[in-house]
């Protein structure tokens, strides 16, 4: 037992309810990170909880995840070496074969099995499902990369009319059948915006956007398009976070109404910032000032 | 803010998850006593609260209700006095008047309104309402006092079909038109049978039964049906428990897997009951020995 | 038997025919007086014939009551005093109570078993039911007195998709839960302005407009909105029937397409308005000249 | 104006309500005789307008119609002499194509016709479309006539889904793809007992079956199988009334529950029949002594 | 066996793919000409199996026949001589007994049952049932001949949406409930943009249009409407042609995309045009230059 | 163009007829092997264009897939040793997660993709999709090797009722979430009988079953249950097709009408199996003599 008075335990229920009614039906995009992956089980499990919840109590979660140290891992086994132009993996057809065997054989069925066991029936896809993400090649030096250029949600509206969480893998394929790798953070954002997602949340592994980047104390709990983008130019925003910012901007403008960036290592943040009054991490919102 | 821990919060959501599960799309007929409204509107935005809550996690429940206190205090004010037979009102016309006027003006609406009030539809019904429930008379002396002897569920069943919430005073209706005034608890057995209900739960103002009356701490967690028919015969069941028991027995014997008894002046036991590992009061299974 | 020849029954029948197939599916909200109640049961099951007819030959009728007379005996029983402003029953809490009992345990279960009698199954309501009915206090003298200002038809909707009769009470109820008591012309009128009905028919215990109050060979069959108007500023129509043909305009002003005034007191007057050739009373058509 | 007196109008409208509440939505056949056409417009007109009526009401009437004077005049006029066995006409293939363009291109057409001049779409049909009527040959001297072996109601039961009215010429289609000329009472007969109708309705040019052949007053009201059977064979059955009684019993026994036999030179009988308290004609019901 | 070799018979197959998918579900309205079916048994077992097969592949085809060849034929029976003003038949009374009884009982009879001997579930239908066809009268000196109106698809629309073929005979009704003899292109036409057809495909006993009228070898393969209205007017359309063409361009500009006149004296023209590479006939596309 | 006979060309597509109309809605399931698919691109072209066809005219295919060699290779290429015992392949947790990266990564989306070239929705499931396959462990030796002991076929009916086209890994998850490698043959065997399949088709590198394992020309066309399991027991069936017979048995018992073993490496033999007269392979049938 987890408290010993009930009165609590009852309270706490009731809190949830005004969160479970709004987000009746509302999809859910989740975007769910190879870095939080990788530090195992717990995490995953704590992922299958919150999002096994969430679809029990009528909302209509998509698990989009990509999987790099898990490519890094097999690449590494089988002795190819990694290379990154701005932050995209360069891809030839051998690293290709890594990439959709990682996501798609260790990845995927790791989240759908994770949910299977906490009684949530999960189905595995990828953007070549029902060609769900057309995508087109970024730029030769990076060879089987792209970007997503049509989503055909269709694939994913039937699933979700039954009561299967979609996991979703970020590969698309472009016109002419060739499987491309594409970024998993402008992936989940296409896919919210395709099926006019309530909330698109970015599992990460920070708290959130800091107004100085050197104070931890100036998260942001609220921020609109127009200040998130003058924090990328004023180098409040750097690295890796810049094309993550970017994909949650295109979202919000897209008309995802809430863009979440929370930070996936404390446990259970998903169901917080879903079920309970306490905000977490960062909410971006759509209009410009 | 409830606690300070989200952890804990978190943990405690997660709890409920395998009852709602388990419970999605259950019917759960809820009998609330007079007695317990009457001790005021606490008691009955709680009852609102966690009938709103299993309705927004998918279950279906359906409220019953008589309204004893209420009926004596109309009556009280028309000059009128009350008489019973075996615990079963005595009701000529002018009884039956105060009787459906105390449900159907005072009781019903107040449950209606109060869960309306949570954000929850719900549509006050009596037995004579689609022909809901057919009642026939029991003595002459009792007058106008029925009990059910044939359920028509349609109207309930096309209105759990939307999102409403039943709330259904213990009326019913002869054949030759004739309202007829029938006690709560077996009205609400009878409704629990047609509609093949996961449970009935009566909300009463007792702890549950006891093994030994004078005993406190001989709560009896589960009982079977024949040994609550063994209480009732040695008499550590007595008075207006009896008729309760006897309606919970008949439900069991019906077809309802649990019939239970609990305390409905404990904050929130409803909810504590259909969601938490915490069992409260006594749980009455079918089956004999 | 009623006439003994078979081709006068036969061509009867057939006369209704045109009738019957223009208003199949259409919504005939139909107010009936608490007036044409108390002369009692005739009255009452002549209305349950004529409304079980209509539905079942395809129309959805909703039946929408008060129940002044009603509400003074048991005021009178209770010693309370009723008092009027501008025909407004001055309601406090007392007075609530009292109206909340006579027409929801006495008129509207009266109405309801009536036409459960002839086969027909109805379901009452009220204003609460699933929030039918949102009420803002109308002046502070008044006390809880409401004009409705949102009318939410789902209910009234779901049950009309079944084979249900709605009957409903003229209560609403404000955004904080509190019961109003509502004229039940305007009620009546309210609704069918949000449920699109063809047609609104006030049962009233006169023979419907006079162009000249002291003629009643003045009779008005037809008559537009700005002529209705004319009538009320010239003192032809007044008293009581000004918030009658008050809330008929408003009707008609809301896109209904006929509002009829016929008097409830000749038998069957519903049936021959609806089903044969004969007009009869008064109907008001929309537009003004 | 049928008659002045609003009320006995009324009245006679609800004496229907019974008949239409039972009947809802219930498969009425209806065997309209070729001799009863031929006496022209009126009869066919009084029949549309009794066939658009109960339609109306909610009962799904299907015609079936045969068309021996239509034939006949078709074949006169084409030199071609109507040869008889038992009753049953042989048909070469001549005769055939008489026998198709006179059903389908006259008779049928009225009928339809007519019903859509009643506001009633009907569509006309034959035991070809969509292979309703399986027929086999009855004998090599009869040439091309059959007797319906399997009926595949489908395209029947998908058109009563709709609002429209069959109207089927009792023409059927053997396996090899041949048609066949099938006895219009025994075709309505084989589709009565596949669409499992409630009544089957034959409208002759007698008032009924009589006990005694020479006394027009003893007419039968109702009748069983075995008593049927035994005026067969008492001789009180003769010449074409036979068969026609033959295929009356066959669908009592193959399971509709009422089997009238009515005079269609009678106004309105099919209505009287049908809706009011009168009953006409001779009804046979199933079961033996 | 047709070929020896499999890959052969494998290749041809697959060759149809994408015209079955391209055509899944869509409307296609067939012209089928009386002098085509008087050519007897083989031309109609083809077509029979044609729409069968197109049935069974997912298109939606609807068949439309007249009947000339079969109406001279009965009228030099009944002794009436066939008189023609532009093309168009004269319809006196007894004229129109001869179209409605060689149209409804020989044509279409025989193109429902040749269609009921592949298999393919067909319904035979004329403009009366369900008012399909409401047509007007086109000159007093034409007698009863129509030209459509109103088309009320609701019928073919209701048949279309289970598995059967309507097969429909070009017959319209007028207000008045007379029936009205119609040109079959036009009938066809008018059903084709009324039920938005993907193609209307006339098959005729020419190969389609020429260039120059005596050069079989200038065969057009593609014309758009302004290019045939030349055609029209130089003359190199002449006699019977014309009226085709001109329901034709009515079609185009009606709103259907590609309209078809082919060869029906060619074995299976009608599978090559809908499933092959080859084009057959001529198409007429919508749009002027 | 591929003959230049049209005549021929529809010939060919009429042959087809027949057989579309009896499989309209069949499920099919086809078990396509790695040994086919590894060699390459041609041969799963040919697959893909098949099952396109077959979906597009109507049939249900559910393609089963293994990957021995795709296995084979990154297992070399990672420098593990592959094991087996009695044709089962020894997989411990690193060979596990080869065959998962194979399976999934490899095989699946190849499939996938090439099946989206031909313009069909496919999509890639395993076992684990919804707990589609349970299985439970074979032996301690063999390690996460699995058999079938439940399919959970929701997830693949909900695929079925749209337009997708399944493709799915032959990988179980026990009841603890852990992945488990599963024959791929009796894999598609669970699933055809669980699917309730009218067919199960078996593409292999082998004609069919012969009578003599020595005389090729002894090919068994069609095979009851209890004669093949002779040829197991006298010799004639031996090695790796001992497993995929008993497979086949397996379903022939459980169920399923027709179990066929075809070429798979004959361009197109799915195609000729399903749509032409010409029977290829071996037929096992279900009944023993």
């Amino acid at each position: 037992m987890i408290t010993s008075d009930p009165q609590l335990r009852a309270r706490m229920l009731l809190e949830a309810l005004p969160y479970i009614r709004r987000f009746h039906g509302a999809v859910i995009v989740i975007k769910y990170g190879g870095n939080v992956l990788s530090d195992a089980d717990r995490s995953l499990t704590e992922l299958a909880e919150d999002v096994a919840l969430i679809r029990s109590v009528g909302m209509r979660p998509v698990v989009v995840h990509g999987g790099g140290p898990q490519i890094d891992e097999l690449a590494d086994r089988l002795a190819l070496r990694p290379a990154f132009i701005d932050g995209l993996r360069v891809t030839d057809a051998e690293m290709l074969a890594v990439v959709r065997m990682a996501l798609l054989g260790t990845v995927n069925p790791a989240i759908v099995t994770a949910l299977g066991s906490q009684g949530a029936p999960a189905v595995g896809l990828s953007g070549m499902d029902g060609s769900l993400a057309v995508a087109s090649r970024v730029s030769p030096e990076l060879g089987y990369v792209g970007a997503v250029s049509t989503v055909n949600p269709q694939v994913l509206t039937d699933l979700l009319a039954t009561s299967a969480i979609p996991v979703v893998a970020s590969l698309g394929v472009d016109v002419s059948g060739q499987i491309l790798n594409v970024n998993a953070d402008s992936f989940a954002a296409a896919l919210a915006v395709a099926l006019k997602a309530t909330k698109l949340i970015f599992l990460t592994n920070v708290a959130g956007l800091l107004e100085h980047l050197d104070d931890p104390g100036s998260l942001i709990a609220e921020v609109d398009v127009a200040h998130a983008q003058r924090l990328i130019e004023s180098g409040q925003i750097r690295g890796g976070m810049i094309p993550k910012v970017t994909a949650a901007l295109g979202a919000a403008l897209g008309g995802v109404e809430r863009v979440h960036l929370i930070d996936g290592t404390v446990p259970h943040s998903l169901l917080l910032e879903l079920l309970t009054d306490e905000g977490v991490g960062t909410m971006i919102v759509g209009g410009t000032q």
